[in-house]
C-alpha cells in the first residue's frame, strides 16, 4: 500500500501558474466604462477551447459537498481545453492539480484552497481531481469546451494506492 | 418633447427570445458528472463571438446602482458577438433591449425585471442599455468577446426624447 497525506495550501497565482490562472479581481486590468457606472475587471483567464473545432460554452455544475478527510480515487484532464470555474455559493472549495503530461505519481499531486469568491480556470491538459465541494452543496459558473473530439481522460490511482485529502490546516 | 414612461415586465425566456438567452438552471439538459457527485446544468447560452477572429473571454463587471426611475440616455450593441451576464449578487437588476437592425425608436424599447439567480445573454447585434443594477453595487460575471473588429456601437436618444425606467410594478 502506498499512501499520500494531501494537505491544501491556500491558492496564489504564483504557486497556481503551472495548473491556470487563479480568476480574481485582486490585480485585474480595470476599465471604467458605462459613463463611469461600471468597472470592468477585464478578462481575468485564458479562455482556450479552439482546438479542432472547439467553442466556448457556459453551465453550471452543482457539486455535492465531500466529507474531509476525503479518499481521491482518480484524476481527469481536458486535452483540448481549459475549463473555469467561478464558485456562486459564499463558501471556499478544493483543488488537486498535477501538471500536464503523463498521468501523475501521487506524490506529484497539489492541493489548493480556494476561498470563496475566487475562481481557478484550469489550462488545458491539466490533470485536476472532479469538483470538491466542501460545508454545502455548491454551484459553480463553468466555461469550458464543447466541439469534436475527446476532451475528457480520466485516470484512477493504482490499486493498493491511498491518497486522503485533508481540510486547510488552521 | 416625445415622452416614453417604460416599465419593466417579469423576463421569461419566450419573452426574451428575439433578444438573447435568459440564462437560467430551469429547463436546461442535466447530466450527472464525476460519480454522482455533481450535476452539469449543460451549455446554458449560446456564445457567439467568433466573427472576425473573436474568441471568449470572461470578466467582471461591478454595476452601481441605479435610482429608479431612471432616465435612459442612450443604448448600445456589440454587432460581433454575444455579451452574456451572470449575477454574482442576491439581487434582481434591469435589462432594456431592442431588436437588431437599425437603431430603435424608443417605441421599440422592452424593459424586463431579472431576479436574482438567473442571467441574460444579449445576442449578437441587439441593442441594450449598460448594465443596470438597483438597489446595491452588483458584480456580475462576464462572457464577451475580444479580437479584431469594432464591436460597440453606441446611440444617444435625439434630444427632446424623455425615456423614464421605472422599477417593478409590485
Amino acid at each position: 500500500m502506498v499512501s499520500i497525506e494531501l494537505h491544501p495550501e491556500p491558492i496564489t497565482s504564483g504557486a497556481f501558474a503551472p495548473f491556470g490562472d487563479v480568476v480574481m479581481l485582486e490585480g485585474a486590468e480595470q476599465r471604467v466604462i458605462n459613463e463611469g457606472a461600471t468597472i470592468r475587471y477585464h478578462d481575468l483567464a485564458k479562455i482556450d477551447v479552439s482546438d479542432e473545432g472547439g467553442r466556448a460554452i457556459t453551465s453550471i455544475f452543482r457539486g455535492s459537498p465531500r466529507e474531509l478527510p476525503f479518499r481521491l480515487r482518480l484524476m481527469e484532464r481536458h486535452p483540448l481545453g481549459s475549463q473555469l470555474f467561478w464558485p456562486l455559493a459564499d463558501e471556499p472549495y478544493l483543488v488537486v492539480v498535477a501538471s500536464p503530461g503523463e498521468p501523475p505519481a501521487i506524490s506529484d499531486l497539489r492541493a489548493f484552497h480556494v476561498p470563496a469568491g475566487i475562481g481557478v480556470n484550469y489550462a488545458k491538459g491539466v490533470w485536476h481531481h472532479p469538483l470538491l465541494a466542501i460545508n454545502h452543496e455548491c454551484d459553480f459558473f463553468i466555461v469550458d469546451r464543447e466541439g469534436p473530439g475527446s476532451n475528457l481522460d480520466e485516470i484512477p490511482f493504482p490499486d493498493g494506492t491511498d491518497v486522503m485529502l485533508h481540510g486547510l490546516s488552521v
